[in-house]
């Protein structure tokens, strides 16, 4: 199971705080306990800084490479902001995120080609966002089509079919979870994705609503997550799914988080 | 979500004490918690009592029923110990279980049509307990068979696929998934049903692996569970769950489930 590590991300308040404030060691700090903790790619968001976002996530991205070699999740919708950090990342990183609109598929994609990098690939177009099971299946298959005929290999792609709130749409979270089942059997090798917290908003004790949901998305095929992995609980979640879903030989994962004491569900 | 309370086992050595010192309110009390936290069913099993065991069932069924008027699910391997007590149920009941063995389908199966009664059916032939998801939907096909060839509707019938601990064999519960899921597509209507406790034997934390195999299992059709129901943790997330799944319209359970105190996980 790849985790993207999310906690570095401009929308957390403390982040904006370190950012503004020109606290490095802060940035740094919550890189080092995301390693620690399992991550594999580490998520590098200043989208909520405005006209400053290149400006703040080149800091970012040096201080973080400073104290880790894993490598980074950039994270913005602007071609122009990926393009301007690149040539500042030392190993090939994951982009997050394409879709299908073509004023940022057409220039995230070359970038993605030119720096040998991963991609994440949302289930949305100029139109619309994949609602139902079957817009997100046709979404993904476009987004395979227009990804591989770039020459990217399919393992190089993530595709996040995207899920709304439950509490706004009933219906959401199991259109999500039948559609990374049918994405995985109909494109075996690529990628599926998913972050959590959208599909609990509204509702009380959104914790069990994610975790809940990332089982779930396991459960269908769903090897890939943007989490924080500094979530004990959730972390346990994973390490219980993995091993139900036969993916943890001899229970061998399980058992080492349980003597890490990862396994806390408090 | 079709709940049986599991609580009035004799393998529980609470349930023995009652029982040996002949303490019925302890048994009426079991009965309750269990209705009020949500059982459907509430399974009495006097198996571990040896030559006494239609006795105890029998003494067990009529404390129940002076309680409560939700239905039983008779818990015994037993043709003759099910015959002695079925005369007394005074609501149709579940059975729990028949298997494909002939000695135990035969005559339990001709109790079914007489009592018009629930039954469970497990995976598992007089030659073997079928591990492989090819070998429990192979022997669901035969119970399904068996069972309405004697003209008991398909809704009669819970079809348990069975698991072993992961501990043991790492790619059982995600058989018993997947079992679920071919059993649901392959006979609309038909029931699935499970116990968890088996998954997690051997390993620690296992209250975590059972919550989080009921998840898979949910997330695969399962409709049907043989639980502890005053387990808070379980039925937040069996709750949870159902959300997911998009059972549970404008999460008006799960939002009531959490008015009542009901999503507390410790």
């Amino acid at each position: 199971m790849l985790i993207v590590g999310e906690r570095i991300n401009s929308s957390r308040e403390q982040i904006t705080q370190a950012v503004s404030s020109g606290d490095g060691v802060f940035i740094q700090n919550e890189a080092g306990i995301q390693v620690k903790a399992g991550a594999h790619y580490i998520d590098v968001n200043a989208g909520s800084l405005g006209r400053d976002e290149a400006k703040y996530l080149q800091w970012m991205i040096e201080l973080i490479q400073d104290v880790t070699d894993v490598p980074l999740c950039i994270d913005s919708p602007a071609p122009r902001v990926i393009e301007s950090v690149l040539p500042l990342v030392k190993t090939a990183p994951m982009i997050n995120s394409i879709t299908l609109e073509p004023s940022r598929l057409e220039p995230i994609l070359e970038l993605v080609v030119a720096y040998k990098a991963k991609v994440i690939g949302l289930c949305q177009s100029r139109e619309s966002i994949a609602k139902t099971t079957g817009a997100k299946v046709q979404m993904a298959t476009e987004l395979v089509e227009k990804v591989t005929s770039k020459g990217v290999p399919l393992d190089d792609l993530y595709i996040d079919p995207l899920v709304f709130p439950v509490s706004t749409d009933t219906e959401s979270a199991l259109a999500t979870v039948n559609s990374i089942d049918q994405i995985t059997k109909e494109f075996p090798g690529v990628h599926t994705i998913c972050g959590l917290t959208n599909v609990s908003y509204g509702l009380p004790n959104r914790k069990l609503v994610n975790r809940t949901f990332l089982v779930g998305c396991m459960a269908h095929g769903l090897d890939s997550v943007i989490i924080d992995p500094t979530d004990k609980p959730l972390y346990a979640c994973l390490k219980a799914a993995l091993m139900i879903m036969g993916k943890d030989e001899f229970c061998m994962e399980y058992v080492s988080a349980f003597r890490e004491g990862r396994l806390e569900l408090q």
